[in-house]
């Protein structure tokens, strides 16, 4: 007897736009800025909405402001995820081991993207220390949850 | 023909302190607060024996300074991790499902630590969106990493 069901189902967070560089280690970098964007560009999208609805106040300037805001800062998340997506990548690789990877990644991302921004030695390496440190709390995060 | 042999590893971050509270909810945040603890006291303990080497002061008040910022921040940072783990346990028992589980749990966390901090409604309300978004972010970069 033949029954017609409809079923559906929210999958778990996935977003899947492929982007094949050819190489594995730009895929991961490219796979890690587009999907940490997107997250930051939400993040801003979502602030802006409830400072709109908590002030009344919706204008075409300000919709202007939050689209240029949401890009800023989705670019900015972006990059800090896909230098360190492809920095663990890369210490993967060297190294031949998985084991404290995510601390060096993480340290190395920070001290890159730190270097970038035009800071002096010293603020690099302290910002390499806490990436550092942030990227192996989240790895240990990762065993607990 | 009897041999002999010598073989170590060193394995995957693992700190293995199990405290059982006799409740997986409890079992969990004490577990974050502690792993996590260490992992900010670490960092604060790297950051201040490079201020020391960097300008060559070493004095007991400076090591007293030290170890109470060691304190200060592993309590702030194990608060944080405890929070977040137990929320997303929590969340993970209330709704049954495994999907958004993380940008929920961030978002609570964020929420209920900003309160506890004396902040005003909407800054509770922006910390719960930015904790929401970075632990989204962060279940992301596990799948790509």
């Amino acid at each position: 007897m033949p029954q017609g069901r409809f079923s559906g189902s929210l999958c778990s967070p996935k977003i899947d736009v492929v982007i094949d560089m050819g190489n594995p280690f730009l895929n991961r970098t490219v796979d890690g800025f587009l999907k940490i964007g997107a997250v930051g560009a939400c993040k801003v999208a979502a602030e802006e909405t409830f400072e709109c609805l908590n002030k009344g106040d919706i204008s075409k300037r300000k919709v202007e402001h939050t689209l240029k805001k949401m890009c800023q800062e989705g670019a900015y998340w972006g990059t800090v995820a896909g230098v360190y997506v492809g920095m663990v990548y890369g210490v993967e690789r060297v190294r031949g081991r998985s084991d404290w990877n995510a601390m060096i990644g993480g340290a190395l991302s920070g001290a890159l993207i730190s270097g970038a921004s035009n800071n002096n030695k010293d603020k690099i390496i302290k910002d390499a220390i806490t990436a550092g440190a942030v990227a192996t709390a989240v790895e240990f995060i990762n065993y607990l949850t």
